[in-house]
């Protein structure tokens, strides 16, 4: 087992990546929550099935706290207002006080939502995030980025609020989906684009079952030192949206029927290519990254015209009054911010 | 005008209290707000018939922002997730950025509701207080408490967040119905008890037109020296609560149609008997607080029983799961924090 902790100005987050830790998760979860007498594990329809019964066997064990459960529906079109109200109703009709807490058991949906409520009932209380996902486990459930989606667009609504702690049990990655594994991968590729180093090493080598410890635990470590920094992002934290820009807005072109990690993925292809074209990498950095996503396969394939991106690229919740802080590309472990105006990131990216 | 600086963790916001400083918002407002080119007004029913139109003209004049605005039913009622809702999707489709801005223009309920919409859109966002009622002058708009209530209980959603500033205009107050006044003098009556000095004195002469500036100064310092020693309620912050452990379970039991303020007299009242019965202040320190009450007729003279009321008491946000935090009268400027459990509480409020 490997641990990281995130120190923000609030909390220190302790990460847990191992195999076969959820047997664990009894010991960590009241050593983070020695208050709590009451815990609502939180999940999704797909991940119950196989994970929710060991999980609350494991947590009662323990003896320590009443263990209750709420499931929803999977899938992203959850991540909404009601959903998170059926949380909070839930905590508040088990009368749970503030030192009660909350547990996110499943993937990025089941995260961001489980941490919103945290965030918001009674104004704030713990949670621990159990990701039982690739993508959940290397982005979404560390640095306390917590929200819902509404019509007009995703996270809309949201927080930031840390969690006690992190538990990632790499053997649930056996039970993933291979579309989510893939979705997943999106995410990965932005790590080793980002830092390049170790984490790009293993992704040329093949990711597998061997160094999937060792990868989960550079990836939230190449995470964990940028959210340090900046939590909120004002500043650098913003180079962990690499591929958002253009992700986000198709994900909402879509209607979210495109997964996340597959337009980041798209995304990260139209930044390379921009790259490419504007001179910021040579010939050979472009093969290199490009030949990293064809070698996942990963993104979509589907190409949305610039005119019916680039609306949904203003109303982006990164963008500001006088344009858009985008990740640019200059080659592996190479990256920089710089503020475009709309008009700007257009012209670049066309 | 008088101002007073709130330094918290997160920034500083500034309180500015005036008679007829309504007519500054414009230049107030957009010092504190640099970068916003929207800004939503959010306000209530009744507060829109009086205000509105002059609110958004002073700030149209200023011609740095568009600016919308969004009315909601007056009332308790309507601080639930579905206004909360409306709110953010009305910034969503007017496409707000994170540099735009809220600026809640009524009382507690507008305050409380519009904070935790700008807490919460995108992350969170800049918002300003400009409160219209007594209560929401001296008490709810300071400190950075907001929150919506379902129906399990009252502000059982919310967040910390605080406003980059507080425009109180005293002149506000010759438009507030009696009963609202009412409502705020059960707070006042709180800040006289805990605070003493010259709030207490002020009380006792009578509160007036020519007073009321230096009143709500003197209350809004006083809250303001409190929250900067413990904003998020870990330790001293929950002085504030005197009265309000009884008077949330009263306001509950009543299903909210006993307003925040009178309820607080109720708690207060409650309080002082206790106070007594259990030798913790003399006769006569007893009856100097008891006089005060009865001189503003505050309270509303309903007795629910302990037995109705306890259940809801182990229920309120502040309980937790070794009891609660009560707030014992001393005597008038001597209050303090005593935590007992439920049992302890019943008896000694019995």
């Amino acid at each position: 087992m490997k641990t990281i902790t995130l120190k923000t100005e609030s909390k220190n987050s302790t990460i847990y990546i191992g195999k076969s830790i959820l047997n664990n998760i009894g010991d960590i979860c009241f050593e983070k929550l020695p208050k709590a007498k009451k815990i609502l594990v939180v999940t999704d329809s797909n991940v119950a099935k196989i994970y929710l019964e060991k999980a609350i066997k494991i947590l009662k064990e323990k003896d320590k706290a009443n263990i209750y459960s709420i499931s929803f529906e999977a899938g992203e079109k959850s991540k909404n207002l009601n959903v998170y109200s059926d949380i909070i109703k839930a905590a508040a009709m088990l009368q749970f006080t503030r030192d009660d807490a909350f547990i996110s058991l499943g993937g990025g949906v089941c995260g961001d939502i489980t941490g919103f409520a945290a965030a918001t009932y009674m104004r704030g209380i713990k949670y621990i995030q159990i990701p039982t996902s690739l993508l959940a486990a290397i982005d979404a459930s560390i640095g306390g980025k917590t929200g819902v989606d509404i019509k007009e667009g995703k996270n809309l609504i949201g927080a930031f609020w840390q969690p006690e702690a992190v538990i990632f049990d790499t053997e649930t990655l056996k039970t993933l989906p291979e579309m989510e594994y893939k979705n997943g991968l999106g995410e990965a590729i932005k790590y080793a684009i980002l830092d390049g180093g170790d984490i790009c090493k293993i992704l040329k080598t093949g990711l597998d079952e061997n160094n999937i410890e060792d990868f989960v635990y550079l990836c939230a470590q190449s995470k964990v030192n940028i959210v340090e920094k900046d939590e909120k992002e004002g500043s650098i934290r913003a180079l962990l949206n690499l591929g958002h820009t253009i992700g986000h807005a198709e994900e909402a072109v879509s209607e979210y029927s495109i997964q996340h990690g597959m337009a980041v993925a798209d995304g990260i292809l139209v930044m390379v290519h921009a790259a490419k074209k504007n001179k910021e990498i040579t010939e050979e950095e472009y093969k290199e990254i490009k030949s990293l996503i064809e070698k996942y396969d990963v993104g979509t394939g589907i190409n949305f015209s610039l005119d019916t991106l680039m609306p949904f690229v203003f109303h982006d919740k990164k963008a500001k009054n006088d344009g858009i802080n985008v990740v640019v590309i200059k080659g592996i472990g190479k990256c920089e911010i710089k503020k475009m105006s709309f008009e700007e990131f257009g012209e670049y990216i066309k």
